[in-house]
């Protein structure tokens, strides 16, 4: 079964990848929406296992590629992700289920991390949930599925994995290995980004970006994520930007406050980056951002002062958050949001 | 069974670990030599089979985590090493003994990679072995393991560990997530490799030397290695030279004539080191391995010019020396070889 974004069914991307199975039995299922639901994890599921399905192959963004996960283990796990997650005690068993996850868009790095983040309706959050059943078996890169993303979402699925490579570089479990890959990874998609954006059918910029995003998933997946991704839920989830947007519009600030524990390793980072001091860093982040269209202050995604409270209680939620080299409580991380409201 | 080297076994170490593997039966094979032969590997196996050892931990350097690799095949595949290998044509079947491997050098990698290295002695060969089922199931890391390694030996390791990621960088079939595995690597190594070989208990140091080595490992196990190891393999096996020196020996003029198809990549190596040019990179290389005491001209470890085509036709029979990124034919690899005699 294939599990896509209902845009590559409809466009065929889904059909050709099924024809080119010569032999196989191939089911589609497109229902995907953005930040998917449980709702639509179990719907899916309920496909997959009338079908009884051996293989449920991932295509699309992060959103159709994490449900592609919980899909494939639970063909042969009953219940719902419910029974499992958000609250769920029941323990996966082993995915028996093949697991292959192609991306389309270079960002998520979810086709080599063992994360799959759903919407909780019922509570209203947006939390990740993390097994080792979700590592996919196989992941395949074709920079031509990403040639039609609108630039928008090159340039904010591309700052998304940016955010997975430092958060995992500044991370409080940081690990040489990972440094390694987050170094290059950053590397690779500041070289390549604005091209990216600017001229879609680049192979090689395209080849970059999405090569440095899955780069910079197998770093974070061992690392996890910190305050960039903590505050990302509230902001996607409740005021409705897109995940690389919400990861996105913080990162400047939190580049700046992250020498505050790891002051010299962030000065290798600048340094190798071709930036002269971290705050250098950030403010060419900043400009980067602006000069692809995407916004740098919260304000300009409808967030207000008043908001700025909640974001804060609900982002301090998230365990991650306390893996940022910098204190984070109450009063910092509202005065990180003070500081990008206008 | 505990596989290790002899040293390992009388001094305790192999012991130590045989107790804390606590309600299991263990047996020790300590029988290896240096560039260990087949006929070693299959006298451990023979022992292996005796005791049906459902796990093989390899305990050493490189000698004996390769022998460990074979002999964990072998509990379960019938006949000698030479039935697979060196003209063998049987077919490993799946290894179902588990193993696992855990360094006493910081330079093979071994215990990381799908390869070992065996001395034929009916060919008088050494010659690598590569092979799925060498993958390890697990590498566990103790840098006090190495705070006993001899001064000359950490230089060696060390240096062999540098060449790993520097022949995986590159390679002809290098891949942007190796670069950025070497790069880390040979960092790692060139800021604490003097430390280590002076103070031989520094545990930073060791932990950084022995890291970086898996780093490379990993690395140079997807890309495989170059023109150095191919050269590697006569030095060693008709001149006595050890692994690591046979190595380090030709990576001063490996790298000088790496820029002849790689010059731009070179150049970002030699930078990211702390070096303006390529050749400043190779002779800060020269001086440091002549302050470890490392040979640096063939001469110095009994090398005539008479032997130098012997060398050379033996190296170029290595179908790796043709990943090196120059022409690599009889008169280039002469002249790389004449150039470092005297």
């Amino acid at each position: 079964m294939i599990v896509s974004d209902p845009f590559l069914y409809e466009n065929g991307t889904a059909e050709s990848i099924g024809k080119s199975l010569k032999g196989k039995d191939v089911a589609y299922f497109s229902e995907i929406e953005p930040n998917p639901s449980c709702e639509s994890v179990d719907k899916a599921a309920e496909a997959a296992r009338t079908i009884k399905a051996d293989c449920v192959i991932g295509l699309g963004g992060g959103s159709a590629l994490d449900v592609s996960k919980m899909v494939s283990c639970l063909v042969t796990n009953v219940g719902s992700i419910y029974d499992y997650y958000a609250g769920g005690t029941k323990q996966l068993q082993p995915r028996t289920t093949e697991l292959i996850c192609i991306p389309t868009t270079a960002g998520t790095g979810s086709e080599v991390t063992n994360v799959g983040v759903f919407t909780n309706k019922k509570a209203g959050i947006k939390i990740p949930f993390v097994t080792n059943e979700f590592w996919p078996d196989y992941a395949i890169l074709d920079p031509e599925l990403t040639f039609t993303l609108p630039p928008a979402v090159t340039a904010s699925t591309g700052m998304d994995a940016f955010c997975h490579a430092i958060e995992a570089y500044w991370n409080k479990d940081s690990l040489p290995i990972c440094d390694m890959l987050s170094l290059g990874a950053m590397k690779m998609i500041l070289e390549n980004i604005k091209q990216a954006y600017e001229h879609p059918q680049d192979m090689e910029a395209r080849g970059a970006i999405i090569t440095a995003s899955l780069i910079a998933g197998i770093s974070f997946s061992q690392t996890r994520t910190t305050g960039i991704h903590a505050l990302s839920f509230p902001i996607t989830t409740e005021f409705g930007a897109s995940h690389g947007v919400a990861c996105a519009i913080t990162l400047s600030a939190f580049i700046k406050i992250s020498g505050e524990k790891e002051k010299e390793k962030m000065l290798v980072l600048a340094n190798y980056l071709g930036y002269a001091s971290i705050n250098a860093l950030s403010e060419a982040i900043e400009k980067l951002m602006i000069s692809m269209n995407m916004p740098v202050r919260l304000s300009q995604i409808g967030i207000r002062e008043s908001d700025l409270e909640h974001i804060t209680q609900v982002g301090l939620k998230a365990a991650i958050i306390q893996l940022t080299p910098a204190i984070m409580n109450e009063e910092t991380v509202y005065a990180l949001l003070k500081s990008i409201l206008e």
